[in-house]
């Protein structure tokens, strides 16, 4: 199954029925951590992820962790960022499935191929450009592994080229396109953790793009879109526009009731990251309500972000949400812990609460409401400058 | 926004969000009538859209309502099949609402280019056979009225190519790729209506497919798969394998409701059609309870169906379903309009009523729950030979 981009809106209805109903779920490094929140509390989780060249886990354990959970009668859910079936060795484990004789199925994803290029602005096809695209992985391993690429064709074949995965091996590539006949002075966009909070997005030429992001220190995960259609990105980029994009804000009301809050946050631009200080846990539950807590946020975590300035907001919308974000911070700590980021508060009680532990209230609408939080923490931020990612 | 490819369940949660808020919808032939039904009763809906190579409504007419509407200050969603920035126009449309100063943003969706391929069970890339696909507009007048295909490199580029709507110039395509070296061994899949019920998949080679295509009247829409890849599919095709793929059954019960036995019926492959015979509507409401009814599902276009075998089941849950049903579709009428489809009540209450309509009552399971009824429809259809498509 595809967990797309990273942009949690951008997972499938269908994808969200599998995560919720999946026994077992194997997941990779490019897979947002905000997906997992679909995962029933009482299922397996397993981190199988690689990151950039080196290899966490291999194929082979890869593929015997999920035969032997399957085999065992498990639903297993094998998660993966973007698509399966595109650079994601789907066709791979597929494969090893039916040999063994189970059922599967294939839940799609949103492609990162397309998807990243959109939220930077940038269609992959246009009629004023192009009608044809190419995407290849810029991973050199698996050139090695699989056919050889026809870099002399794929240069100029297509008036689009996409490179998924393709920071590492960007100055080797573009030399290689220049070398079959492709104009150095082609656009390109690099495109890092799109559709998410931290997407940056550095613009060059084929000839000039290496430099730029060695200047920069461009890391991975990034996506590589070369061709005329990247022009479009100065009148179409949108997701950069939106009032709170690069904010991270913090929600702690209980996961049942934090959808609409992070859905009016989202719709703004802005990266939610669940924080339930309040959790409806039954009392013949056997796992701890830290269990069903946001995977992405449990207390050690925050810690680490706080500390790290990561964090833009974090948003309260009861007392008692004030008085255990305290305790599970701790409050010897919970001050120092929130110098770098804002606090905002939906109310004058929560925000007496929240005097009461020493904290400095920042944000506070006039109407004591969801949309009224959201809408002064939009005008909050539209006064100051850049996000946490540009600080 | 994207609307996917074709199965409902590869709708976005954003994009779901995005329907429901919506006060103006603008869609095209291409998105499946299933996923209308997330749009409110009361926003208005306009199909534009354009079959085969005519023009139903023009790019200047779509895009002078968009604007229209958008200028009234209406929340406009323009809803496109797959992805609207892969040959969606999305970049064009996105051009002209930023000259007119309107904000946007652009929700992708699941792309018909890798899922309808996933769906016959071909991974578009693998480390045995490639690392590189094209994807190209099989229409002859995006070429014309956008830069010119490189056919000559395009054909060898890389090791899968793709072409969306390639059905009409498929002789013709073929012809080019092997005048420029393509063998015409090279493996071709093509996939007509693709992640639905009707799923066709068609397999020749570069060199045999258009007089294979020919031979089975094989009309578009539909996706062409060039490459080794398509060999995986003889192992790892899933979706026509599930025990009620390509049927179609027909849901009575209310809209909010009829979940949970659809997505029953989905997993195990067939199409779910809502016909909701008890609508609960609130007594201010200004629609007639027609309004809400599945678009794809009101009593004329039910006839038709009916009429035409494309209609494998209709279930019953209620004898106040039955009652509806047989008044919403005619007295007179209803016991021929049911005489291709087969008809399954929950319980014996249930297909008490239907046999006092002097209805054939073909399903009925021993338990009265919603997942015994799911299972002896699968018994029974595992039972006979092919789905209604084929017959």
């Amino acid at each position: 199954m595809g967990a797309g981009p990273g942009d949690p809106g951008l997972l499938t209805l269908k994808g969200k029925r599998c995560l919720e109903e999946a026994e077992v779920v194997i997941y990779d490094y490019l897979v947002d951590p905000r997906i997992l929140t679909y995962v029933h509390p009482k299922a397996e989780l397993f981190y199988v992820g690689k990151r950039g060249g080196g290899e966490a886990v291999s194929q082979e354990e890869i593929n015997s962790l999920l035969l032997d959970k399957a085999s065992a009668g498990k639903v297993v859910v094998r998660l993966k960022g973007g698509d399966p079936f595109l650079f994601g060795r789907g066709g791979e484990e597929a494969e090893a499935i039916v040999a063994a004789g189970i059922e599967f199925e294939v839940v799609p994803g949103v492609t990162s191929a397309i998807a990243v290029p959109a939220y930077a602005g940038i269609p992959l096809t246009h009629r004023d450009y192009t009608s044809s695209v190419a995407i290849v992985t810029g991973h050199k391993e698996v050139w090695e592994t699989s056919p050889r690429l026809n870099w002399d064709r794929l240069a100029t074949a297509c008036g689009t080229l996409v490179f998924l995965m393709g920071t590492r091996q960007l100055r080797q590539n573009m030399a290689r396109l220049i070398h079959h006949d492709l104009s150095a002075e082609t656009p390109v966009a690099l495109v890092r953790w799109g559709t998410k909070a931290e997407q940056e997005v550095l613009e060059g030429t084929v000839g000039s793009i290496a430099d730029l992001a060695e200047a920069r220190c461009f890391e991975p995960p990034a996506v590589v879109v070369v061709g005329e259609v990247v022009r479009l990105r100065q009148r179409l980029k949108w997701f950069e526009k939106k009032p709170l994009f690069g904010r991270r804000v913090v929600i702690t009301q209980a996961r049942e009731q934090a959808s609409v809050f992070a859905g009016l946050l989202e719709q703004q631009g802005a990266e939610a990251i669940y924080f339930p200080t309040v959790e409806i846990v039954p009392p013949d539950e056997e796992v701890p309500a830290y269990r069903a807590v946001h995977p992405q946020a449990n207390a050690e975590e925050l810690h680490a972000w706080l500390r790290e300035g990561k964090i833009d907001l974090v948003t309260f919308t009861s007392s008692s949400a004030v008085r255990h974000f305290v305790a599970m911070l701790g409050d010897g700590e919970v001050l120092a812990l929130l110098d770098q980021a804002l606090v905002g508060c939906v109310g004058p009680v929560t925000a007496n609460t929240a005097s009461s532990f020493g904290l400095r209230v920042d944000i506070q609408p006039e109407e004591h409401t969801i949309p009224a939080f959201v809408e002064a923490i939009v005008e909050h931020f539209s006064n100051r400058q850049s996000p946490s990612t540009q600080r």
